[in-house]
């Protein structure tokens, strides 16, 4: 027995008080969770062979559909806003108060996984139903929503939907085209209204708090056996492409000493990134995950080598150092291998810190559940770092088995995902 | 004034017996190179534009037609033999001797330069049309040949005209398929008989020797000012395959401990080629020219990654302690960071050492033409090495401006192409 399954047991034993914790139905959640992996799921294939719901196709139109039909079992009136985003809200005795927001999305990207988006967005519904099951009425409204394309495989720009909800759009993104269709018809598709686009844009106040349950999609819970993390916040990304000339000639016939390698320059910087970021103390990451080679022939010496450099961390100035070290070493790099290098930043993505009174307030309710939670950043982006330009946002964390995401093999433990929901719905009862 | 063009004018003074060495027609020479470089150029481009001549192309067939006429002015009748190579034999006075063979290709690269096999073929045709003119009669017959599809751009296969002749040819080879087109149908495309292609095989003995004129496609002789290489053979080819197997993660939520990052392995492979390569002295050469990285996207640990190895010299044994030596460093890397590493030979070409009788005659040609030469291995592959395996065989190399080959901007001077066939002549009547 892990400390998973004793805290498990700990928190299912009767204690004083704990009869007047309503609980989530584990069983429906799953149940559900597997029926929406149907949508996407690959030809002949089971829950474990993953899902292929990208935003805007049809397996992501008909698993809308059955989240939509959710809500209305569950007695709310589904909205699709016009970014495509789908809320619904549940009423509080006082209607004037803006809502409770919680939620999270249903698509995914190719070959993913079925907890992904899929567990805080079915997740959310749960909790209504529960509370419907319970019967317990809140003051303040309760509103989910799934928002629309986070992953942002389609059109290659993710958090699309809640972008739309924080009013950060791109100029002109309703004109990009991906795999030949327009952005515009796509989010018609999905019953959004492109025309209206801006209207999609919440207005400041609009929630109370925004909360979203999510797997880590890291190993850090799973490892240490915590059934509940505590985001402090979602890094900063900062991404560069490297762009390294040398000069393609002969393989046979370019003696060593004349060569201008722009493969050797390129290991030579990967290494360089991967020992600065992990000389210093920190949960700061550095990838080189993406090297394009020309001519990349193996009887020519390369020429040129474009690669992506991605820093992330909680703290955007320590990245932005970090990179300032990368950027001295790539000179010297280029010195030493007769390669120019130039370092062109691509993306910059500020930290989104969560709430720390919403970050209380989920310790809190891990606490009266009698589960273990600790507090973690998040390294991967959510729709919840754009709530957090809104207003208060908190997001609970729960443990990815050998932290594998974006996979088939994503899994993450019926128990633990209804503890996850449990948590949410105290979460949401505190503020509420 | 520059070293070469001293050695020019030094050659073309009038001197002690030389009025009796004939000389090539440079002018005539040139011109032809030049009508040969439209068959394969860039739409609106000139001859600094290069030429993409890839074998059993339109412009391949036009081009060998357009050398297949200038043999004829030049009083041979080309045949095709059923590999696609264009013979063509000028008598001597004594039939019954096997011929001096010498000539070269045509066919480029995509966007190769005009003096790659083209000086060779071309080359070959001015020593007959300068032995006609000047009224020499040789006692051996000479034989002129173009080879098919040196290059191996089609079919990914190189020396495949000349490896018919040496009886190399692969099984099945006239079933490969390449771009929609199979072989036998491309080698009927250019007048070969892939049904008799077994006989295409060269009888043992067939040629006394055989000569080939090449530029260096290297910035040996051009950064020393030397007009003339006596090849002393064509290095040896090891290839290998590196398949680095890590662990593709989400790179925002993968800590650096706990990576195991494929291309962070190939990076300190890479290295390691280069440095055990640079270490010992000596001419041989190593390169990561070629490399696949799994899933090569920026916020992804990278899984998988396949790069090539190859590795020249002269010397096969050597090559073979040097890849020793990187298996050696690879088995250490892969411990270091966690990535598995498998190394796969794929491909062994044995060196082709060339006679060393006929590098004297070579030497003998160009100090009888008042030029410098030097000894040098070729880094290159050649249909020569084919040859090598058939009877004695010797190379010439003229110096390629700035040592770039394969590209537009391969270039060799004017006058250094002219002196390349002078040698050349000479050479052919030293043996025949």
């Amino acid at each position: 027995m892990n400390r998973r399954d004793l805290v498990g047991m700990l928190a299912a034993a009767p204690f004083a008080g704990a009869a007047a914790i309503p609980r989530v139905n584990g069983a429906r959640l799953r149940e559900r969770l597997e029926a929406l992996s149907i949508y996407g799921r690959p030809d002949g294939g089971t829950f474990a062979d993953g899902v292929s719901r990208v935003a805007y196709s049809d397996a992501d139109v008909a698993g809308r559909r059955y989240v939509m039909n959710l809500m209305e079992a569950a007695g709310l009136k589904p909205r699709i806003d016009p970014a495509g985003n789908i809320f619904a809200r549940r009423a509080g005795t006082e209607a004037s108060l803006p809502p409770v927001l919680f939620g999270s999305h249903i698509d995914s990207v190719p070959n993913g996984g079925n907890f992904d988006g899929d567990l805080g967005s079915l997740g959310a519904i749960e909790v209504i139903q529960t509370l419907n099951e319970s019967g317990i009425t809140t003051r303040r409204p309760l509103e989910v929503v799934v928002w629309s394309n986070e992953e942002g495989v389609a059109f290659n720009n993710g958090l699309a939907g809640s972008r739309g909800a924080a009013g950060h759009l791109t100029p002109g993104e309703m004109d990009h085209v991906w795999n030949g269709v327009r952005k515009s018809d796509a989010i018609r598709k999905i019953g959004g209204n492109p025309d209206r686009i801006a209207d999609a844009k919440l207005k400041p106040g609009y929630f109370h708090v925004y909360l979203e349950l999510h797997i880590e999609q890291g190993g850090n819970l799973d490892r240490e056996g915590i059934p509940i993390g505590v985001v402090e916040g979602i890094v900063a990304i900062d991404r560069y492409d490297a762009d390294i000339r040398g000069f393609a000639n002969h393989a046979g016939t370019t003696p060593m000493p004349e060569r201008h390698d722009a493969l050797l320059a390129s290991s030579y910087l990967t290494i360089a990134v991967n020992e600065i970021v992990r000389r210093e103390p920190g949960r700061q990451v550095g990838t080189v995950g993406q090297i394009t080679v020309t001519p990349n022939a193996p009887n020519v010496v390369p020429g040129r080598v474009v690669q992506t450099v991605e820093l992330r961390d909680l703290d955007a100035a320590k990245i932005a150092r970090i990179f300032e070290e990368i950027r001295t070493r790539a000179r010297e790099i280029a010195k030493q291998t007769g390669a120019e290098i130039e370092m062109r930043q691509v993306a910059h993505h500020d930290p989104a810190l969560a709430t720390p009174e919403v970050q209380k307030a989920i310790e809190g309710a891990a606490a009266k559940l009698g589960l273990a939670s600790r507090r973690l950043p998040s390294g991967a982006g959510h729709d919840a770092q754009m709530m957090a330009t809104l207003g208060p946002m908190g997001m609970i964390f729960v443990p990815s088995v050998a932290g594998i995401s974006h996979a088939p093999k994503e899994f993450t433990r019926w128990d633990d995902c209804a503890r996850g929901v449990d948590v949410l719905l105290q979460t949401v009862l505190s503020f509420a």
